[in-house]
């Protein structure tokens, strides 16, 4: 939304962990804010002054410090930019286990400090599982070593985790031990289209059942935002005959380690599903080429840009039971109607896409495209797109953070005990307030 | 080893979270020490008072709140036992994302208290990536209520995962919410000698890329310990022929969502293994039915009774490189040589045997079998093996967890910045002492 910038006049760029304890104590000692400062690729402003603090980048440490190829254990400073790990680890056969859409310009430093979710999360988890050891320089400098490269290590507090997820607000990231995954032989996908939204939990569990443990990505994209991706050449999947009477999408990957037991499970799938005597699907178009399969990936990874062709977005990224993610658009549309914001010159649609395959309560991304940003629309959308979520036991923010944006909103998320003693926690490591001031908590 | 008996009088069997949380406040305001108490498995002495506590004992919070068959995510009560659980989810078809040899009487809170480990972590992963939400009675009383059940929630510190592997000395976990798996359909192992130590991690790459996504187990047992579960009739995997000239063992266990498909990629593996030019096993024996599957499994799941049955076992649980297994073996028998202890009436056996897909650092067992527990080879263990392990940069508990019985080996894992981190964060949520004291922190 670019909808942040800071007055900064400093940025360092040290190179070493020790530079940047010695920059983090000057600065403690002077009371002086910092902002740890990854890739800047974040969407809640997370690493963006918002004062006059110091910019504290990682940019110019980006070595890996191991790799181990019997393990896949990845050692690697906090400024490595994502894709330049997924090209080391591609000729040792393992894959990072985070993809994101950023991954060309953010560092894994960031990734961690940001609990990046992306989407590889339904097959390889969250960085809370993958992580095995942070190194972090703590608001006073001290320098709190737990790069372990031990997936298993029970000896006391998991202290690395509360890094993971606090935006740099506890300290700075610079060196981070990752559990990287066995490069899949074979990735596959379909795309399919269902005549109504109802279908999707069932067609859930079923490819669930079928696929198993090579379902990587189960991806929701309701019809008003498959339009607006055609509109804006983000690619095709289906002939127009085939989208009609659809509701919404699904695109389901697999990745696995035997392509002909692989695409054997994917097409007994898709089989099985338009045999039905209900089915569930109207269509399917399984890829049977590496550009097929680029194509139905770019329509999904498009459907961004093409929101922002369209208009201007106000973008929410919600956790919600999977069972409300068309409720949610159609009540914000309606509450939007009622305000008289529905219309020409100010909010053009309501959609949403997000990955069901995250568990329970799916992570809906929820755009409102309208003609220009209001203060109108604004004071519309929120709080009430918060205090939906709320009332569904949602999150705020399932995969973005907090940052500066959503402090106001955290509240609708964490109960009260639990924002107190983030506070206690932030207290506890930071007393005195210099780690990217601002950001998390209210 | 029975080792830590406690002088008790009282245990209380609270049967809401609001009863934990009132006994809590009351031993708090009157400085009375509590020890948390699930299923009193654990092999550290962490559920065991050291003085007169009070026991909380969770087994009559023993309910199951909530359960999606969708997503698989449990929420359940802290003192569930973990066999109930794998019960209550098996005609849901989905299994829980941790198996361990105490599952008939382990309860989930403890589970997560000690951050269990145990045979499906491999698959899995661990409890850091699998347990969603937590809800903690904290040392003054307060319900920390974290037991979401969403899947990606982004909002700020994870104070949970502070809770896991905290042994009950930061508060007491009365609730859980946790992502469980999809069942396999099909459960496939295989039993292979190998002819020297050195092939196991050749085998290891081997394995991993054959088998990939499906590969849920790789445990590694010494010949001597193979021979004791022989001898004290815990199962016979190989022939007599097939067992000469094997230096050491390995399992593999595959669980996949398709049973000829599984069986294939295990059959491909063997055979690829057999016809090499320079195998890296002797022979290998293929389960064919339920039963011989079973009978596999009961060797590795028979070891620990087989070690018992031979003698007093001096039993330690820790990480080391998996380059470093057998030398660790080795230089444990030659210091015990050195002391002229090992012999009849002392030490009669050094053995081993681990995950080794824990990743780099495996989780070996050393189990130092002697005829009786005495001073001289306990001061000839300790702190030897402690240093050995420091000397790899292993972690002195990899599963088990500090309790009382390792909080004298801290400091051989974890460093002084660590440790003093860890002493602030008992100090913030704990500042009387009361829970759980002696525990975990020296």
């Amino acid at each position: 939304m670019n909808k942040y910038h800071g007055k900064s006049t400093t940025v360092l760029k040290p190179r070493t962990t020790k530079e940047v304890s010695e920059i983090v104590k000057w600065c403690n000692d002077r009371r002086i804010g910092i902002v740890p400062q990854g890739g800047n690729t974040g969407l809640v402003g997370g690493s963006v002054p918002v004062k006059d603090e110091l910019i504290l980048s990682l940019a110019n440490m980006s070595k890996v410090r191991a790799f181990d190829d019997v393990s896949g254990i990845l050692v690697a400073d906090a400024g490595c930019i994502l894709q330049s790990l997924s090209d080391y680890l591609a000729p040792h056969n393992y894959v990072f286990p985070l993809d994101l859409g950023a991954k060309g310009s953010c560092q894994v430093g960031g990734n961690v400090s940001t609990n990046a979710g992306g989407l590889r999360l339904l097959r390889y988890g969250s960085l809370h599982g993958t992580v095995l050891g942070l190194e972090v320089v703590l608001p006073d400098g001290t320098i709190l070593d737990q790069l372990t490269a031990l997936r298993k290590d029970n000896t006391g507090y998991d202290l690395k985790q509360l890094f993971i997820g606090a935006e740099g607000t506890l300290g700075i990231v610079t060196g981070v031990s990752i559990l990287t995954a066995p490069a899949p032989q074979a990735l596959n996908n379909v795309m399919l289209a269902l005549p109504k939204f109802d279908n999707v939990l069932p067609l859930f569990k079923e490819v669930k059942r079928q696929l198993s443990e090579i379902l990587s990505a189960f991806e929701y994209i309701d019809r008003s935002v498959y339009d607006l991706a055609v509109k804006h050449n983000q690619g095709r999947a289906l002939d127009a005959e085939e989208v009609e009477g659809a509701e919404c999408f699904v695109l389901v990957e697999t990745s696995g380690g035997n392509r002909e037991h692989d695409e054997q499970k994917l097409n007994n799938l898709l089989e099985s599903l338009m045999e039905a005597d209900e089915p569930l699907i109207n269509t399917g178009v399984l890829a049977t080429s590496p550009a097929q399969f680029a194509s139905l990936w770019a329509i999904r990874e498009g459907l961004t840009e093409a929101v922002s062709k369209e208009g201007k977005a106000y973008k929410y990224d919600i956790s919600v039971p999977l069972q409300k993610f068309q409720e949610v658009l159609d009540i914000t549309r309606e509450h939007l109607k009622s305000k008289g914001l529905m219309r020409e010159g100010a909010v053009r649609h309501v959609v949403g896409y997000g990955h069901v395959g995250d568990g329970k309560s799916g992570n809906l991304h929820l755009n409102v495209v309208a003609d220009a940003y209001t203060p109108e629309i604004e004071a519309a959308l929120e709080p009430f797109v918060y205090e939906l979520v709320a009332k569904y036991k949602g999150s705020v923010s399932a995969e973005h953070g907090i940052g500066v944006m959503k402090t106001h909103a955290l509240q609708y998320s964490k109960n009260a005990v639990s924002i107190d003693w983030m506070k206690r926690i932030k207290q506890l490591f930071d007393p005195k307030g210099i780690m990217n001031p601002g950001k998390v908590l209210p």
